[in-house]
């Protein structure tokens, strides 16, 4: 294991509009307080002028308590007029999975958390369905029932942020859930709820991508994964992925391929989001890979 | 080179609907003749109980003439109500090139035809400006322009069609040609035009796809080459692929990016094509790759 | 579901030497008992003149039973000197996962497994280590260890093969099992053992390809499933794939995509096994897709 | 056209062993003399503790002249012991391509200048044969024909030295040049020879990648860019990417299919370098892209 991987660091995502300066006030602030730099990404937009920035230090041997750190930016944030957020690698993130009835995306993240692989807590699966209750349960995880209908969505969705809330949950994914959230938890997670669609937005969003897919013949197909917003699979796109299919492929075989698409795609895009890589500005994202 | 490479064959293409023997029947026949079976690729498609089937086979000691081929199978073809044609390696196909300015698909053709990579002949190459005439040129292929408006542009196409049947063309390959082509000339060639659409069909179909794929934020983008139809971007898809894109890449770079896809994506249809190994049916392709 | 999908099938592998006549006696054989024949593939080598064939058909109102269909090919079979296998999509293959340290593999096969998206058992679990019992005993799959050194490995072989035998496997996946077999087993059961490697063979063989592939400064890294003959990592390729990388990758963030990959190019290989898709010869495959 | 494309900027590649306060020493030059930083990736190397950057800078509004930016670096270089080199996107780099029989590469090459694609200068084509004369003729390229023996490869090695200065020729483009470079030319282009391997290095280096692929039933092929240096096809590597091939491909459609690949390899890697965004390290690249 190299020294990056072994240390404790800190992550400043910062996003603004865009003038001289910011880079060296960034990096003047770390160096001025004996940080050492492990990763700095910086972006800018030029058709809108805005500035984007990934910045990563080392905490051993910083000048600053990890507490005062913020304080301490926060003029230069001032200055700039910037958007930011700071992270710590020691902070475990916690994160809700919601299901329905298909369980391969739900294997796939519970074991990416059970076998270490992923620095995360999952304090919780939510479903519509008892239909993957055994699944969550042989990976020792609580698994909580919400019936969903049209008349009772928003207020099981209030029932639900309860419970996200007492389980201090910073982000929720959607692992193939096959319900359009209301505006109660899409807008009290905003930018962290993710979800995975099973085509290569924008084509076929909605129902039934798969048959879609086959029905105009297309020789690749997709899976997007995105923040979740009021728009259905309109919102801010993550990562992508395809494979390529064939006019042997059947819908049954494309539901198939897709199955390890999806699984890869919501993979990748919630280890951006937990190594807080991920900036969202108008309906886009960047993401410093 | 192999045997394979070396010798002349014939190639027959065949759709039908489904029935036993059918695979059986042809079979027959070649052996029967005497025949040496290259490639026999064969797909049933179960959602409308279609049978397709390419075969290859050498006419190297085939007992029947070229010439009475067609001949002795059209009753085997009629039993089965079959769709179907005959092609031999030895006949080279023709085809016409529509560009307007963009030069690099051009380019492309041009140099695999030059370079002896594909065997066809490029007879002619129509635009609707003179500016690629000196590419055309350097390659030794008369240039045709044919200055398009929306008034003129029925009265163009028949023009254009014209000298396309004076040169005996198969196939015509719109290489980033900038118009619309009305039914003149849709209807003449059906399921022998060829297009390059830049980007995933049927995301972003119409104008400036870049520039949509810039302003969704995709993180992939894509080129579709398809037959052309009446339905402006909706035709049989051939062939379509993905390069990845970021946060990092201006309108410019996915413009660059998609040049080389567009390209590759087009010469892999033009070669399918050439090579006899697709068949439309419905408003999808069977490629036999 | 299409009626593919849903009906019972018959499955014929077939290699033999090419002549002429092969592809209409084995159809003639189905069209003549009544078969539908759902899918064929063929193909021949034409470096070494073989001749190989994939053909399903359904087994519904097929007019031999399922226990003559062998012998009543058999003399078809022996006039072009074929090797053949007949397999029965009803019939459930068995198949026996061998781990060491590293889960992400075994909880891939096991989650296809457990989901019902395989149709195979999985009667156990072997390992030179207990670290990944509790990983089996979660999906309520025997776990065996048997602890491996230079000295008993052959003996330790020989009481697998026991354990293997009695629960009848038809198949052995090495799931990131880092030990090198010996003909004990490998000589077992040929053609049946599947490991996958983690590199883009030939490149990279042996130990720690991760570690090679960074010193070397390659731009991908890969995986590559093969069939585990006497000579190790140069088996036949059933399948491979790569993800791209860069020089912002440590070795730990190779060691992260590459899992990715291992899961990925394990599963379809296992997968086309078990859809007797593959046909070794020489040290090659041929993979009907 | 964004303000990006339009305007002039400077381009700084710096190394250097990691300390603190680099990033702000750099950023501070720049904002003191008023330049717009429009791009800036930096890395650092855990394993060697070195530091990396590109930095890119609009010069319109800088407050020093061109020609005084490196002096007035040279002292931040000199205190982190940087190795440096300042590049103006106004200065258009000269490039030599080296063939033998193959046009593929050249062509492409050939067409991406007189399309205007990239900017650069091909001042002269350089072969063994007098084969693709006629091709750098149709694009107006002078054509230097050197045959080769073993007897005399380094005297004409000397000789096409003298050509090259006589151009001032920036890059020498290797586009399937058959022949193994003597240090002669090796060492006068230190880090600017480009060549083209049709495999994915490390697998299959030397003569005839396609027939070993073939051989050992490999599922992708591959093409690599790499610098030369004085061991063969081990230099550091640019750019590599692959294809999927099948049992159904010969040697011949390997070499059809490697064909396209090596064209897109060579030239994302010319272009990367042309770009300036390739930095040499032990016997890797960093490639900013």
């Amino acid at each position: 294991m190299t020294r990056k991987e072994q240390s404790e660091s800190a992550v400043l995502l910062i996003s603004c509009p865009d003038r001289k300066g910011i880079d060296a006030a960034v990096t003047r602030f770390i160096a001025e307080n004996d940080g050492n730099i492990i990763h700095l990404d910086q972006h800018v937009d030029f058709e809108r002028d805005w500035f984007f920035m990934r910045i990563e230090w080392e905490l051993e041997g910083f000048a600053l308590p990890r507490e005062a750190i913020g304080d301490q930016f926060r003029p230069i944030a001032g200055k700039f007029h910037m958007e930011w957020s700071l992270r710590f690698s020691s902070r475990v993130p916690r994160m809700a999975v919601f299901v329905s009835r298909l369980p391969h995306c739900l294997y796939d993240l519970l074991a990416r958390w059970k076998s270490g692989e992923w620095k995360v807590e999952i304090p919780l699966v939510i479903s519509n369905h008892s239909h993957l209750e055994a699944v969550a349960s042989s990976f020792g995880v609580p698994f909580h029932v919400f019936p969903i209908t049209p008349q009772n969505k928003e207020s099981q969705e209030r029932e639900e942020l309860r419970l996200l809330r007492a389980a201090e949950v910073d982000l929720i994914v959607l692992a193939r859930y096959m319900q359009v959230l209301t505006p109660v938890l899409v807008d009290a997670y905003p930018n962290r709820i993710i979800n995975i669609h099973h085509s290569f937005l924008p084509a076929f969003p909605g129902s039934r991508p798969y048959h879609s897919a086959y029905a105009r013949g297309v020789k690749v197909i997709g899976a997007t994964s995105h923040y979740v917003t009021r728009e259905l699979d309109a919102g801010p796109i993550i990562e992508q992925d395809i494979i390529r299919v064939s006019h042997k492929d059947t819908v049954a075989d494309l539901v198939r391929k897709g199955r390890d698409l999806e699984k890869l795609v919501l993979a990748r895009a919630v280890w951006y989001h937990l190594q807080h890589r991920v900036l969202v500005y108008g309906n886009k994202t960047v993401v410093f890979d």
